[in-house]
């Protein structure tokens, strides 16, 4: 027979991503976000608070480590049947996790995990070799990872965790990750000269991104606790929208009225000053991360969506290291995306993804040895 | 705003498989079956019906031909939300479909369509250049597609038709496709000696595996229209159940008392009478695929999960061809799955489905040129 | 310092391909046929007797496994360097082997080891696991496997046994194996009705096929010993010319008048006179094998170059199990070449080659456990 | 009947790789340097003068653009047959050409092209769309494209054109290309920290690293004439080598006395002199290359054996772009080469450079367009 655990009455379970663990119900404010249970019981179902006004939230599940399923949330309170008619007293592994990354853009969203329902017991979750942060934009969200090539709208079924490089590099090195990214961003600015849509302005919070009450009250904009999940690496993967905004109209924060461009010289070049700011952006992010995060590795990867801010990128890094002495820090081209390895929304598809991953995968099984 | 439409009232849509068209709710009867519309509204739900007494449909969805959702479907009469928030006006194909097999083992199981809610117009739908029919078993019917390597359970969350050479196939090909499967069953008999599980039985209804109060209302019993969609070719993926029968104990019906068994000889080949018996089911399943389709191609496939029939149903073939001096038929190998290829529950995985895929699909290309 | 070794002076060496070994010098007659050696020395020659009127032959080497070296041979008595100014002591295993079938054509053409010079030790040579002969036409020659695939000439230098589906098969499952192939040539006649070419006519000899003055000095017109290498397996892969001779002109032989035609009958299909007579051949091929080779497992693998003749081969292999119980043989269908995949002259390509290599692999897997 | 031209007598041929066209006979100085002609006699013969005291010259043929041929040269005057018996007043592409890279260690080495032998007109060569030049140290030389994995001699036959990423992108994109290149050789200093073994040193002769009298007398160490052929791109692939003198010993110049060390701290960083002493090399390369290409892209290229100078590469390449202004030059990673990919003597295998070589055609191709 069923019975009803809240989140709190589960002597064992992993949460991926990061959130106030302390909560309950538990929030899983990002994309990759989750949580894996290992029960014996013949049937599982999961038991959600689900929010949003206009970007609802998608999730997945793997069993025993196999993508199962896939699907919309809409708003509620409701429980969700994970698995059934399995033989009982066999353990299973059951993950459920967020598709959507933190959705800076709608205050009401949300997943929240209330508890589970099970016949059956919860043994411990098997624990992985390696801790791995990634740091991203709408590549590291899997923005078009599912969808057509010719779909366009931006919308949250598009983006998802179950297809996407940090994934891949995660499960092939046997890691717990979490990812903190969001479409659109830069490290400087946003793909618009947007100069509010940096990650690094976010990164010391919990989910610095997840605005509106339900998510402040969920802990969202809390202090993270770094000492309590130490990376062995941080893969940050910014500079993408960086680019754009050198491409993209002079950007007007309507509430001060203050503008933001980057530019391009007229030969093509960047403008020095606005590619110094941007040098200056990565810098300053690279000093962030490490005062936080002492021992990790640092790996900064760039290419998936083109190589112009190469050159910059490891400006900043080579001046970094000069400045700081820290050479536990690299940089790393991934392969760009081409017409054979595009996705939907002119993003990187799966097969960019698989790409990306095997050459970052490779890199750091050299580096975590 | 949305408005609410019975499957009657919508003036296009397309529907994959067999079914009884003029039924309201409309059945979804075989892994496969679906409906196909292609609407402008910003958001999209579909309407339902659905049991089961233990093995609960999984659906899944495409939204304009690349896969979106996929989920466990309950008993009851609710909605799912196929879309929402897409741009008004831009017609965008949605396809809902069947993930399991006809489900002869659960009288109830049964996914029916009561309409849509839309907030846009229909438009016709893009029709396909081919029509194929598969018929199979287990493989067929994408059992061990989902799932890790490691489960065993025979539950209907491993198996697809999302994940599967023959969506594969119709797809690369363009084709409308209908797919006519059942886990465990064969041409003579089932995997355990039961020739009660024998496809052909069945083939002339719309869904004879389709047993119950409901799906006999909804017409699966009915004589199949074969009029109505004359495939331009028939694939027959059927035999691996009859090999396995060799190796398995005596089948006793338990209504009757009657008990049957194929037999091999103390060399390990198939003993002569036993062996005539399945040449015999194939012989006069080519018969009656051909009296119902005088047209088509019929090719029989073979192989995927063993090879050990080849003969056995090439000798049939060649009687076939002798006797009637239809030529209008052929053999394929389809490779063996391995270990590279494996799926859940020792059956062919997404690997051994896409390899398969490709050696028919160029195998067909040339005969319906 | 170099010494000169007759090939009657070494003490260990490996001989792939029929032969004549008791001959010095030691005759290669058929595509794959070669020596090996495993030596200490820093540099190694081999010393050759080449002619040939039209037709020259091409050879290969491979050092320690890997291919390094192709070329032409034309007629003369000369040495090779196989390698120089390697480590002394070192053993290293260096393969000459012949990359042109038997030519039937060019009775001049041949290709005789005299010996080497080295200036080490001669080792024994491992030895392989499995012993694999390969029956076949110009697929198991290798036509096409090198060259443009807008080359359409038919010369020798287009074949070979460097990237060929048997030499990759054998590699594979480190087996020693032996080719008996001939381009154009059928089981039951040639690919333009000359009756005169089919393979089991010369099967029984050392290498029927070679004919002319010297090769039949060197003892190719011998009976060949089958006793003195039994093979674990023999794959046939023929039927590609005996389909084409449907689709040809009459051929008379000169020298009797005799006219030869395989027809069609006006709906395309075989004419069954004609069809009995390809299965005849491929019925008494079977038990010609078997008698030579009787504890064999025998696959006839087709498909390479088109699949029509898969139900007649398996019309003549079920007839054949049936009148001698011999189940030790089946039928494989190898995947057809697509323009994916196709080499020069029409013929099937490396890649087409790795294909049908992977399928017969996994399936000899399983047969040699 | 066959007619002997000299270099000088034949209308139309294509020359790959620097040299000097004047010459007869005519030196081919580099790997991947070669003579094109497009013939219509059904024979053709090269004539050629072949040295060597100890590392032998390897070289290769295309036949129509397909591999057909890879042969050791020893020394002496003499001819060897392209192809002979192909249908006359057909045209034929023949390309023949090195495998072998400069040889700076053995100053008699060299193939010089005498001219051809053929029965029929020499026709105009295809031109190609885009001129590529590729300097690099042995993954440029191919080392390691040939031979078996456990292969460790350093030997010419190991090297090549015929396999190597530079060949690959050459050919995908249309290019002519001319390679500079030597094993063991870097940008500021060799493997073993002998700062002779410079590239920068060498890159404005036509073939510096040509010692030897016929060497010299063939035109090597003269001035290479930049004007006579512009590239569109310039892949600088060096590095690889500076990266290895960190941790080898010191050495010294015998003739000086003179001893050289790149050192790495106890933290196992690089020393900030030595690494600058790295740095300038690269800045100093930088202008080298673009004083005499004005107009080429060029791109540096690494990380095929290892990204430990990613950083330092692209500090000298910012400093070099905000010195000059040149932005017309990018940095890219290519992928490191794993157990999965390497090939003899631990160097990147053709699977390597085939990665690569994708890599870096997809960038091109953007440069390029």
């Amino acid at each position: 027979m069923l019975k009803t655990y809240s989140i709190k009455e589960i002597p064992y379970y992993h949460i991926y991503g990061r959130t106030d663990e302390m909560q309950n119900p538990l929030p899983l404010f990002w994309n990759g976000s989750g949580i894996e249970v290992n029960v014996t019981g013949s049937e599982l179902w999961i038991d959600l608070d689900i929010d949003c006004s206009f970007h609802e939230p998608w999730i997945a599940t793997e069993l025993n480590g196999a993508f199962m399923s896939r699907q919309m949330l809409l708003p509620g309170s409701y429980s969700i049947c994970l698995f059934r008619n399995m033989t009982l007293g066999v353990p299973k592994t059951m993950k459920f996790f967020r598709e959507l990354q933190a959705m800076s853009e709608d205050n009401d969203c949300h997943v929240f995990v209330r508890g589970f329902q099970c016949d059956g017991e919860f043994l411990p979750v098997k624990e992985h070799k390696y801790k791995i942060e990634f740091v991203g934009d709408s590549i590291t969200s899997g923005e078009g990872t599912y969808g057509a090539i010719s779909d366009t709208d931006w919308l949250t079924m598009y983006m998802s965790s179950s297809e996407n490089y940090a994934t891949f590099t995660a499960k092939a090195l046997d890691a717990d990750y979490r990812i903190i990214s969001q479409g659109g961003w830069g490290v400087y600015c946003g793909w618009d000269n947007d100069v509010r849509h940096n990650i690094p302005s976010y990164y010391e919070k919990i989910c610095g991104l997840g605005f509106g009450k339900a998510n402040e009250a969920a802990g969202a904009q809390k202090d993270y606790h770094f000492a309590s999940w130490k990376p062995d690496a941080i893969v940050v993967n910014l500079g993408t929208n960086d680019a754009s905004a050198f491409n993209q109209p002079p950007f007007t924060i309507p509430e001060t009225g203050e503008t933001f461009k980057q530019h391009k010289n007229p030969d093509g070049n960047f403008m020095e000053k606005d590619r110094e700011r941007f040098e200056n952006a990565v810098y300053d992010f690279l000093k962030m991360i490490r005062k936080n995060n002492p021992e990790a590795h640092i790996v900064w990867v760039y290419g998936m969506l083109g190589y112009d801010l190469t050159l910059p990128i490891t400006n900043a890094m080579n001046r970094y290291q000069k400045d700081t002495g820290d050479h536990n820090t690299a940089f790393l081209n991934l392969p760009n995306t081409t017409a054979d390895t595009v996705g939907a929304h002119m993003h990187p598809g799966v097969k960019s993804h698989e790409r990306a991953a095997r050459a970052l995968i490779e890199y750091l099984q050299e580096i975590l040895l």
